[in-house]
């Protein structure tokens, strides 16, 4: 492998849990007898042992956290207060980021993804500084069909074989991703590809991601989670 | 609820499972101590105790299916002999059809959804018969952000708030599915609703899916399922 560019790696965990419908947002829940955040947290140590690590958390986890963090004797990466939505929460990191090389990197990682491997991980960071490149994400082919709404509620079916599931981490250069995440919030920012793509940096390389890099959303994911860190052993 | 229609329910299982690595094909894996087709097969006879099922199976499992079905004394469905496609599989059940009364409905259905709900099911056969409606397919939300891929290999975010994930079981007005099955063969046709709008059929109603009702693709799906199974009990 080629040398790695310096990265900054933001692992973004500030959701409130909603959807999941336990009593702890799922960054917190355990796998393997420790929160999930160690466990993706240590992917980016063993992967990117020279890397930065910034965590964005909600302010109201943040003594939650500190209190895991001392109960596993686990030391923390600095901690940045998260917004209300994704976008508010990685914009806020993004601005702490003091970025002296041009040609170092941002990655961009879900804190519910605690199972991406070193591999997924170099391979978007090693895209991202390829010159001309905007950014790079991991992605995988869809197994179901998709069909795209209408305004008018009807539906019409995409092509499935181009269509691509996008994973994290997305991985930018410093500079373009610092300035994209100075425009204003737009609905259409799901990640952070497509804020790159509204400021007009839209070459993104697809890279490789995994079936195993799941994102724990259901109650379910956890199950599967362990079930995979067993195939692992 | 109103009176549902006659059904014929077409159950295809005649995939390899070759993505699946496991030694048996998933739809004959254990889940809860029986093969995954039989949960599969008893939520139609649940759901739609007057209908039709038909199940198809590739040629060479038939003797394995036969076997199991005497082990665990379980009363097959009629069985149809499926093609190399999904495509080839299903137009063997739909040619093999006597369709009588033209307000019946087709259902084609996952072998490998094991876990689909009644009111799944119902919703999709109840918006198939609605006038002027050219099929109906369940579907939910995805969690994941989307590209499309481009043919340079380019690719551009897809607006994720406007797709969604189809499932099944797809339902069609018994007449209409049948001349669709009639064209030749397109590598476009990803599902039954993909068929149907190749004919020109494309009055297709998305109706409530669940994210419960998985298809058993990678080996960790069966945890997942098992976990689902649980939280019914």
């Amino acid at each position: 492998m080629s040398s790695l560019p310096y990265t900054f790696n933001i692992i973004v965990a500030a959701g409130s849990g909603l959807r999941f419908g336990a009593d702890l947002p799922k960054q917190f829940c355990m796998l393997d007898g420790r929160p999930v955040l160690f466990h993706t947290i240590e992917a980016f140590r063993k992967a990117l042992p020279d890397g930065e690590i910034l965590l964005v958390l909600s302010e109201s986890h943040v003594d939650m956290w500190r209190d895991l963090c001392y109960r596993f004797d686990f030391v923390s990466p600095d901690i940045v207060c998260g917004g209300s939505s994704r976008w508010e929460s990685v914009r806020n990191a993004v601005m702490t980021l003091h970025v002296e090389n041009p040609e170092s990197v941002i990655t961009v990682h879900d804190g519910a993804r605690p199972l991406v491997s070193s591999s997924v991980i170099h391979d978007a960071v090693m895209a991202a500084c390829m010159p001309g490149v905007d950014g790079a994400v991991p992605a995988i082919a869809i197994t179901d069909s998709v069909r795209m709404l209408d305004d008018d509620g009807s539906s019409m079916p995409l092509a499935r074989q181009r269509l691509r599931a996008v994973q994290t981490p997305q991985a930018f250069p410093a500079g373009l991703l610092k300035e994209a995440y100075g425009l204003p919030f737009s609905p259409d920012f799901t990640d952070d590809a497509s804020v790159m793509a509204a400021y007009g940096h839209e070459n993104i390389i697809l890279t490789e991601g995994s079936a195993e890099n799941i994102k724990i959303t259901h109650r379910g994911d956890l199950a599967l989670a362990e079930f995979i860190l067993d195939g692992r052993r």
